[in-house]
């Protein structure tokens, strides 16, 4: 079986403010059950879990996505991770350290999922633009920050291959929502981690572009600032 | 309808001498019966054209190749060209610019086909190297250089956005056929170009990397120096 992480948009896009939704959620979905992404104007962050979709908006609420939604950026595949390890009161340096040890490569993109108890755990969640967007950087330094602790969730998201960074961002992009749905977020920090980490290697990477959208297609995406963005604005 | 340009393997694995052939011809042709790519230990320059998979060798010999020999690097998709522009006695610049001229967008995968007369055609084709492998540098640097005049034939290739650099070489990659079978490579220069240039413009960059292939999953890519040893040895 070809395992493939689909992703919608190139991480890039964001960058210079191109927040238009150009997909539906409805349409994201025929391509996996589990991921992250964001909806329209950078409204939030969104978990992707069994075909369902939940958005973490700037206030911290939590709400399920409606079909015809849009969003800007998104990744999703079909749930099927192996266990990897059982993490007992871990760092996040120590739950990072454990993926790359467990994972078959560092050259491959890969899920990452851990369904447990945390001690703490910091979230951030971006605030909805309006038209004209802002950059990426100036949407990240606009966001709210939660902290829960001794909450039950889940942490989801990727590993990406520092060579894709432009269309992924480079290494970890997890995401958190807690297991009563009135927590979550865009992970900054964590600690207290215990549960069974559990991972999932893609062989195939399926990048899909925003063709009609004109403002994608005219953008200039050439300066190497675009890289150095994405890695202040997504870590 | 999707469109999708299928890679197999990443263009940074050849940098540090991954030569190793691993996909089939056949199972490369199952995603598509129009591309480009090169054979196990950088073997010649293929040429994939209507479903069959033509080499040409350093010698400059063209054959077909079979379905059950590997391929380390390859792009094919399946051919739906729309009409651009005839072009008339122009020159490698003019054919450029007009390909830039009539893609949708530069931030999208596009492949390029030209059937047509050439006044001049300069090409190169790689030898195949042996075990253990040097680097894409050194192979390209042992390159056989061919001219033809007055030829027939069709150049065809891709269109890759600078973004993703890395995965693939960014900007022009294309190869020459000659209609008679005796000539053809990686394509440096021509001139006197005259014919009608088709355009397909993809939506999805589908990549598939050689997960089974322990050398790939060890290497490390983290050099900035792979984008240019790319473009050094690419254009």
């Amino acid at each position: 079986m070809t395992e493939t992480l689909f992703q919608h948009g190139t991480l890039a896009a964001l960058v210079p403010g191109l927040f238009t939704g150009t997909i539906t959620a409805g349409e994201l979905l025929k391509h996996g059950d589990t991921g992250i992404g964001t909806l329209a104007g950078l409204d939030g962050e969104l978990i992707i879990d069994a075909g369902t979709i939940y958005q973490v908006n700037h206030e911290g609420k939590v709400r399920v996505v409606a079909p015809d939604e849009t969003i800007p950026f998104g990744n999703v595949h079909f749930a099927n991770f192996g266990p990897a390890q059982t993490l007992k009161a871990a760092s996040y340096a120590d739950l990072q350290a454990a993926v790359r040890a467990h994972l078959r490569s560092l050259n491959l993109f890969a899920a990452i999922r851990l369904t447990g108890t945390f001690k703490h755990v910091t979230t951030r969640a971006v605030r909805k633009q309006t038209v004209p967007y802002p950059t990426l950087v100036a949407t990240a330094d606009d966001q709210s920050v939660f902290n829960a602790e001794n909450v039950m969730g889940t942490l989801s998201g990727y590993f990406s291959p520092a060579l894709y960074a432009g269309a992924a961002a480079p290494g970890f992009h997890l995401h958190f929502l807690s297991a009563d749905h009135q927590f979550g977020g865009h992970v900054l920090a964590a600690s207290g981690v215990t549960g069974a980490l559990q991972l999932q290697t893609f062989t195939n990477f399926e990048l899909h572009l925003p063709a009609d959208d004109a403002a994608f297609r005219d953008q200039d995406f050439t300066s190497p600032q675009i890289v150095a963005d994405i890695e202040r604005a997504e870590h």
